[in-house]
């Protein structure tokens, strides 16, 4: 994984189309508009386009053709099935413009895209995924901010020009987010490891349990923390995660393979007693996820403050309270659990350039507060 | 699952012993106390019972024998291999007390038990495991909040006095807690699903990215707040999970051998590119986990309340300070993320006598809040 040099590519992208205008279309067109460009585009959905420009985010055009003929960039961001298509037309429709999409699996969609473009326009197509989103959904609930600090995949193919990727991914920088480059299947098998099999496990977990308390009625009333963060994803989009996972078949079929056989290796240790042998699996798996929450690298530039916590009404309220004073956004917050529940951490995710003025001020106040990562 | 009827069952119990006084032993004790009882405790470790008497919880006695002798109620709180003959051991040495413990499985301990103790003394002996704890360990970090509104199972065997397990059920109501009776096999096999089962999945993930990590020393970067959710587990402890999952063994087998079926069955459907089917078994899963949000009935009288989010400095502590100005008690707070991260609404967790004025008092303050369940 290497990031893309400071090196100049061409002039600055100053024209972006947006081709699907829904939450990450609209966002992305907010993130823009803030970094100076001029953002029209273009939704299927009419009432859509429509919402997205009552926000300020875009002008609407009506058709794919209106929205990306002027266009520096375009950026596709339809629904997976549609990225393809779409791209396709943009190349076409816009000779000039460079062309990337925001789907959440790239293999696939090279491929098609491949097989649709004419040979001679894609070098001007960078395959694209931000990792950001939100749990809404809809232009009305975009934010510039969705976009702020996120990992932003690349992932050209071997006809994308060099300089054409050097081009978005200094865009992508002035919009606030942090360009990465990988081929598209290295993407791929990498979010089938850490996105979308960890969705299928905890749809799984989820499906299990409903079933066994159809004969257990009482079964979720001991279903302490731990079993509420496994299946918290298996309340996502069912449409949504069926296009991905079989967008991405091949390799997350591995990773369930390679799952399977690390649940049969455990439950072979724990069928024939092998207490040691259990020890050193959840060792092994102990250590690295705290080297994980070591490391939160998933958004560049935060970082982790552990802070203890009383069980008492406004105990969190004087931490929080005391952040805000000092101008700190609290980018995220987690009451650590045991695995059967309890509390008395809190930890806390702040910009890394805000990390140490935050246990500063926190110690002021009388908190015990350590910076974790 | 029934509740003990609330009718009378003897005299109040007065005087407790703890056996074994880490986190969870000082804990009950300190509750024991806030409900008027005199505490005195043993711990095999020396250096353990003075650190829990120096919190004011307990008098440290030197023996076993000593700590239980006068006792209405001894309460065994040791690590699971050393419950049973601690179990024993109370009902010899105190022949008019009934006996108790925190183990978090129930079968096991119970024919060890049996099989180690005089028939005639099983009578006093009421199984029990109380859904509490904290991330923390040792008595220092105890505290009676611990044991707070938590479900704490009873498990009385066939020989348990019906009276004794009322007694000792009214106990708990007065320590604040909420006893649950189950039968020992029942509860084995309901916290297999929702607690062993996730934890052997979350360490069996983390395990298998660390090994997959190895490779692509880049695999992390794209873990965002699925991945974290699914692998926090993993950083429990390894000794304790092999003594908890070895004593469990059958059921866990069972749990996970249905767990693998359920991955088997979403497998086959996502290689055969039956979009359909992935999107059912998703949809199920949903509905699932929306019923789950909807009914935080791990501990009782607790209520959910979602509250939409600002993304700037101090947003989070104006709603927090708003509850804490109006004294209510955050028990848990959550950012709600999407598969792939984002934020802007938050869940509140507060007791349920609360949740009315909870809502009430952001919504004047101007914050958008509802309750879920």
């Amino acid at each position: 994984m290497t990031s893309i040099p400071a090196a100049e590519a061409g002039p600055p992208i100053q024209r972006v189309a947006i081709v699907g205008t829904g939450l990450i279309g609209t966002s992305i067109a907010l993130a823009a508009r803030r970094a100076g460009a001029r953002v029209v585009g273009w939704d299927a959905d009419r009432g859509v386009a429509d919402r997205s420009a009552a926000t300020g985010a875009l002008e609407a055009r009506a058709s794919l053709e209106d929205a990306v003929r002027d266009a520096d960039l375009v950026v596709v961001c339809t629904p997976i099935p549609d990225i393809a298509e779409a791209v396709v037309g943009s190349l076409r429709a816009a000779p000039a413009a460079l062309v990337t999409d925001a789907g959440s699996i790239k293999a696939h969609i090279v491929e098609e895209v491949a097989s649709g473009a004419e040979p001679a326009d894609l070098g001007r197509y960078i395959p694209g995924h931000p990792l950001g989103g939100s749990e809404r959904s809809g232009p009305e609930h975009a934010a510039a901010s969705v976009v702020d600090d996120i990992v932003w995949v690349l992932a050209p193919i071997e006809a994308s020009e060099p300089a054409a990727a050097e081009r978005v991914a200094r865009w992508i920088e002035r919009l606030g987010a942090r360009p990465v480059v990988l081929t598209p299947e290295r993407h791929d098998r990498l979010v089938a490891y850490v996105s979308h099999l960890p969705q299928v496990a905890s749809t799984s977990l989820m499906a299990l349990a409903a079933t066994e308390e159809a004969g257990e009625p009482d079964l979720l009333l001991l279903a302490a923390g731990g079993f509420r963060d496994l299946t918290r994803l298996a309340a996502s989009n069912p449409r949504l995660w069926s296009e991905i996972l079989l967008a991405n078949r091949d390799q997350i079929v591995e990773a369930i393979d390679a799952f399977a056989e690390r649940l049969g290796t455990l439950r072979e240790q724990i069928a024939e007693g092998d207490a040691d042998g259990v020890e050193r699996t959840f060792s092994a798996a102990k250590a690295a996820r705290l080297r994980l929450a070591a490391k939160p690298t998933v958004r560049a530039g935060v970082a982790v403050l552990q802070v203890g916590i009383a069980d008492e009404p406004g105990a969190l309220a004087r931490i929080t309270a005391t952040l805000g004073a000092g101008e700190v956004n609290i980018e995220d917050l987690q009451i650590v659990h045991s695995p059967e529940g309890g509390r008395g951490t809190v930890h806390l995710t702040v910009a890394a350039s805000a990390a140490e003025a935050a246990v500063e001020v926190l110690r002021t106040a009388g908190h015990d507060a350590i910076r974790l990562a």
